[in-house]
């Protein structure tokens, strides 16, 4: 029997409130970073520009000098190799800014005629001229820990001049596949009563792509000693996936396994695909337990590992690329289950995939995306406007 | 002088137009092809199921045999290794259906006593059976061309037995940093005057991140020969981004060299920051030039080189992930140009980060995403509710 249905948010937080994040780091080449977790804040050791810099093409001057300057009354400078009164020099957007001149005239403001220039405008002190410091200042924090690198926050850094960073180490998530009927991919043809295991590959390339390490096991049988020895070989990942045996059919020992070994938090979820899902902690880790369908594995993977995932490894939450679309039918859901029904998506049409059960694998290829239906609503007619999250 | 100012999606159209995508393709084990574009439709070559499934765990019946069986009426059957007439055989979900057998009682409905077992509940034929070919049928097509593979895709290809599969090699996008004031990173540290390159790795990084093979070069200096050479070097990639040197001052050949070589269609675009990205073709090979402003070449990099990166490799669009939040101050914005303008989140309020320019660098790492605010409206005031685009 389940131990007993636990709304689907609630089986969550519990969840994550049952271990913590890990505090490993390594240091990495800055090149090797993106998406990764920074864990030191990053303080500038630098002044960004580190001299003062010219942030036009033109003429470097003393702002004093062009006093009066207008488009009909210019007034006349030398130019040469050093700025001082009635001389400037012509500058690069980026160069340095010589000693004495404390303004830029634009090109556009300027008429070169032979070794003099003609200046149209009048500027006041710092025009066009990027002080020390002005982008970023030595000792100011530039990210905080915690933050997710993109490669904008990497050119920053290599700006700074780091070179390495030091990160979180991925979350290593080991996946161990159960069920008597489950053969290799790649090995012989599968006979009566048995087919490839996909749901450990898909649990694999999943944490994968959400920033953990994944690490797949070899395929258990429905035996509660072969599940122990394979959870207990796995504990020194920092999360342990098991996919197969939820149920509460004969063969069905996972989550009984895991009661056993640590703490069997949650058995039966109000979540649609993905009733029989488990949950559990041994020795601190989090454990998830797939039910072996592959639409309600996958809801699993999606609702609880990878929250699970982003808490151990810090990563944080982001929202899901969604789609606004309007029902081509209604989706029938039962109260008490937070329901992720498939669609398919027709330009800005939500077409729901009429489906047998959760056992219907390539639904999910034919699918788009899930509308979330909230366990307190029966569902949602046709022609109503619904977010559609789209399945990565 | 900028060839002309262009409309920015305009400028982006005309780009679009003028290449073609890649048609190689390359075979790749599956467990490789995540995010990858299939390059043939995909048949199924088998039935799924390919026998006929039990779908619950219960016992395989003769429907007939259970006939006018109900709560208060259960028919009794015998409990065996084949079924006939009055006998029925156990069976686990996934477990095949015995022959003669055409339903499955679930346990729920039946109680086992000794060899016999009372089933309370009548059942149709077809009942909890999986017929062969119901999931997925031998012919039908499974994943059509130039679909983008999911996990969960390559789940169902892996149930099929399918061990590799052809995908289009990802585009080869060479970047040439240009601009004789930039320095290495990790050499030697920047005089006055110098700064670390920067553009070209941020380059590099987004263009694997949105599925491309990215080829960082050497810098290159202010000169046109130099330049012209590089490019030339580079035209087996199948895109060239060169970063700096695109605007009209006195060492800005960028967009000249890219005319001499092949056709520059776009010189001056109506996007803030980022007027002066320069777009051109040379020898069939889409050409970004991408302003040295680190701001403006970002912006320049998600608008026209994702969009190149995409039709190059068919990568289907796939919408930004994106916030609602409220303006915590008004944008003002010029009236011609799309601007993006950077904003800070902090719950759903979006904080307009004051930036003096493009060229503040640390504005960037500051920003979570951007506003984008379309050409023809002047801003947006405090307190309106905007789509804010989260920055990869």
């Amino acid at each position: 029997m389940f131990k007993k249905r636990m709304n689907a948010d609630e089986a969550k937080d519990l969840f994550l409130k049952a271990f913590s994040p890990i505090s490993e780091t390594e240091s990495l080449p800055i090149e090797a970073c993106d998406d990764r977790i920074i864990a030191e804040s990053i303080t500038a050791n630098v002044d960004v520009p580190h001299y003062r810099r010219a942030a036009m093409d033109g003429f470097a001057v003393r702002a004093s000098d062009t006093l009066g300057a207008g488009s009909n009354s210019p007034v006349i400078l030398r130019v040469g190799k050093n700025v001082e009164k009635g001389k400037c020099v012509w500058v690069h957007t980026g160069s340095p800014v010589p000693e004495g001149a404390d303004a830029v005239v634009m090109m556009e403001d300027a008429v070169l005629r032979g070794d003099s220039v003609e200046i149209f405008s009048q500027l006041p002190p710092s025009r066009n001229v990027g002080e020390i410091g002005e982008d970023i200042q030595k000792g100011e924090i530039i990210l905080k820990e915690g933050h997710k690198l993109r490669p904008c926050d990497i050119a920053v850094l290599t700006s700074l001049g780091i070179g390495d960073i030091k990160v979180f180490r991925k979350p290593v998530v080991a996946i161990i596949p159960t069920g008597e009927e489950l053969v290799p991919r790649g090995k012989k043809e599968p006979g009566a009563g048995e087919v490839y295991e996909t749901n450990g590959l898909m649990a694999a390339m999943y944490i994968m792509k959400w920033g953990g390490a994944s690490r797949l096991l070899d395929i258990v049988t429905d035996a509660p000693e072969k599940i122990k020895e394979a959870i207990m070989s796995a504990l020194d990942a920092d999360m342990i996936i098991i996919s197969g045996g939820t149920s509460v059919g004969k063969r069905d020992y996972v989550p009984e396994v895991v009661g056993t070994l640590g703490d069997l938090l949650v058995h039966g979820v109000g979540i649609s695909p993905g009733k029989p899902a488990a949950l559990g902690i041994i020795n601190g880790k989090p454990v998830v337990c797939m039910p072996g369908y592959p639409v309600a594995g996958m809801v699993a993977l999606y609702f609880f590992a990878r929250a699970a995932l982003r808490k151990l490894g810090r990563i944080p939450d982001e929202p899901d690329r969604t789609v606004r679309a309007v029902l081509s039918e209604k989706i029938v859901s039962r109260i008490g289950y937070k329901t992720f029904a498939r669609v398919k998506l027709s330009n800005c049409t939500a077409i729901p995939l009429a489906t047998s059960g959760a056992g219907i694998l390539s639904s999910v290829s034919k699918a788009d995306g899930f509308v979330i239906i909230p366990p307190n609503v029966e569902g949602y007619e046709k022609g109503e406007e619904v977010d559609v999250v789209l399945i990565e």
